[in-house]
């Protein structure tokens, strides 16, 4: 039996409410510019530390040791999947965050608007960076589109991007993509990698034809570019596996979307922290998991940006009183992965952890950061794990075997 | 997609260097005639005491927790391999620090000259350690033997012990030995342990008929006693699996082997660790991975001789300026296992380790010992892990997925 089977298993509905608060990136390493600390060592804390004081630390490893992961895979393993059973093609997770309902006939990829010479030479990737407005506009032109034997839609995301969902029966992803990423030179045909892939190559070559045509007169975006074709993945849901009712709190769309595919509903919220906190108060009673996910540490992180990084830290705990006022039974305070500021960008670093529950069984730290972690109790341990431990401290979990 | 497939989608070339320092049987239990500290503990090692500070320290498992390994599997875990999926028969072991060429046809095992008396009873199983010379001109003769359809190579090693390495299709290695490990016994026919390793048994029991056809002149060496019949394996080279160019620098013929296994290009070196030091430094630019092996912390663990073991470990430190002035971009420091002296012979017991490297997260760990390691970084972890975590502080991994 593994981790899946066994939660399936064991898992009970209960009463009990387990919040997961998830500061995007929030690993670091020492910094010589700063003391040789790290931003949560430089930063004020108090009720994070709090916390970590009550509860019991360490860190957990996303994938594997010196796997630096995306934020697909550092997601699933969060929510108790494993990612390396479980892959989230690109197509897939840029579009898991537009406000689509998708259904497992779904093959998604990720569209530029770009710009051709008269030669169909691509001179701008970008088309020149066109408004979202723009983007709404064409996507509505190419959304009428017909293709036999499958639906197609073309969903805005931002400026020149979008999004470009097949819907059909036999639609196979093992898809070359057009996009050349270089300009000065032509889109590419799409080609399959496997032979069951054939006929979706030729119907997504036959969108191209048909885009262009639709495009032809526009100045800046007279051409598509298409990669990441990936099918809809099949994944249990949170409500099958663990019988919780979930909702997710978070700014961006891909977070949102990740949510979305292991069945957590998504609250409306705003774009500070402090609204998500008040989003999370708003929802508290009507369920009983709640996945908050803090983007900007991540990004001062990936912008190599220490001080912010360590003031999205400090926003964040003055936000805890409300989440504490709420008294839930197990509060979990982590990262998706450490994107340390001295790197700008993601890193395989182990991530400061801290599950709190009145039964944990606390340890002697006393402070939330990456050398008083050193010393907890969870040591260094699979991200997998902490779904599991959530349900165990919010007794949730029934006795494996007699 | 386990580790392995996760290393060959991940791993990249670029112009950083790694240099694995592997002292052989390195950990240890405290020693009650040492004022109960162990060979790490009672040393003077400055140099390595300062790479621990400056890096990330903590423990690998060789195998399992309470899984007391052979060099073989242990080598292997180092490499990043599986060594509950991959193994070395004995005979191949032994086989590969000869300087042979081996094929994937090939089957190897090890030999003992031996003394029979009239009767064919074995009264000497080393044939009263004959010279080395002797065993070379013994084992040209015994290379002449011919049997259809299968090629001989008979090796000499040391002493009374030679290699054979019969090469042919078809050839299976499930088979019982000849030598019964006694004295006042008889040679045992060689048995198939499965159909498919008949003919096989058949083929090896002509060889002996033909070796005491050979040697029936002989005073002393008039009997040759085979064991550990093993079958080359298939294993993905360092090349392949991480895109390195790898250096194996080791005195004793076994890690030579075990290097040669993985792909690594084995150094000519002297017989002192110093040697080996120099070699690393000859040959530093030519190469980006580099597998240094000292043998002698072992053997003195497996005599039992802790001050000893001591002053290897002290004498390695003297050299480790050398390592630092050629600024390698990783550096780990280890033991395939601990051999306790207290002990006399290999454990299971977490071997202390360092990683160092610029991007590591250092811990609060200021001395390279096993008290110390207790507080690092790493935790208990296992040996496979080492390579994933070279390869991330060398920057040679891509991040997985997006």
């Amino acid at each position: 039996m593994n981790q899946h089977q066994l939660m399936k298993k064991l898992s009970i509905k209960t009463d009990s409410k387990i919040v997961f608060l998830v500061m995007d990136g929030l690993g670091d390493i020492p910094h010589p510019k700063y003391d040789y600390m790290t931003p949560l060592e430089k930063s004020n804390h108090p009720n994070l530390d709090k916390i970590a004081e009550d509860g019991v630390c360490g860190f957990t490893i996303p994938i594997l040791p010196g796997i630096t992961p995306g934020s697909g895979p550092a997601h699933l393993s969060l929510f108790g999947y494993d990612p390396l059973q479980i892959e989230i093609g690109r197509g897939l997770l840029d579009t898991l965050g537009i406000d689509f309902d998708f259904s497992s006939l779904d093959m998604a990829s990720r569209g530029n608007f770009a710009t051709a010479d008269s030669n169909g030479v691509i001179i701008d990737r970008r088309a020149g960076r066109i408004s979202t407005d723009e983007c709404i506009r064409l996507c509505e032109m190419l959304s009428k589109i017909k293709i036999n034997g499958v639906e197609i839609f073309v969903k805005p995301v931002k400026e020149h991007r979008f999004s470009v969902i097949f819907r059909g029966q036999n639609l196979n992803d093992k898809l070359t993509d057009s996009d050349p990423q270089k300009e000065g030179l032509k889109p590419l045909k799409v080609q399959a990698l496997d032979s069951a892939s054939k006929s979706t190559a030729d119907m997504v070559n036959l969108f191209f034809e048909k885009a262009e045509e639709v495009l032809k007169s526009e100045k800046k975006a007279n051409m598509v570019l298409l990669r990441g074709f990936s099918k809809m993945i099949d994944i249990e849901k949170y409500q099958d596996l663990y019988k919780l009712n979930p909702l997710a709190i978070a700014t961006y769309p891909m977070y949102r979307g990740l949510a979305k595919l292991v069945g957590m509903e998504v609250a409306k919220t705003g774009d500070t922290i402090e609204s998500e906190f008040k989003t999370l108060e708003e929802n508290f009673k009507n369920y009983d998991y709640f996945f908050m996910h803090i983007k900007k540490t991540d990004s001062y992180g990936e912008d190599g940006n220490f001080e912010s990084k360590a003031k999205v830290i400090e926003e964040v705990d003055k936000c805890i009183p409300i989440l504490m006022k709420l008294n839930p039974d197990v509060i979990v305070v982590t990262g998706d992965h450490s994107t340390p500021a001295l790197m700008s960008g993601h890193s395989w670093h182990p991530v400061p952890t801290i599950i709190y529950s009145k039964i944990c069984r606390k340890d002697l730290v006393k402070k939330f950061n990456e050398t008083e972690c050193l010393r907890g109790g969870l040591g260094n341990m699979s991200a997998q794990y902490l779904m599991p431990l959530g349900m165990a401290n919010a007794g949730k979990l029934i006795k494996f075997g007699a």
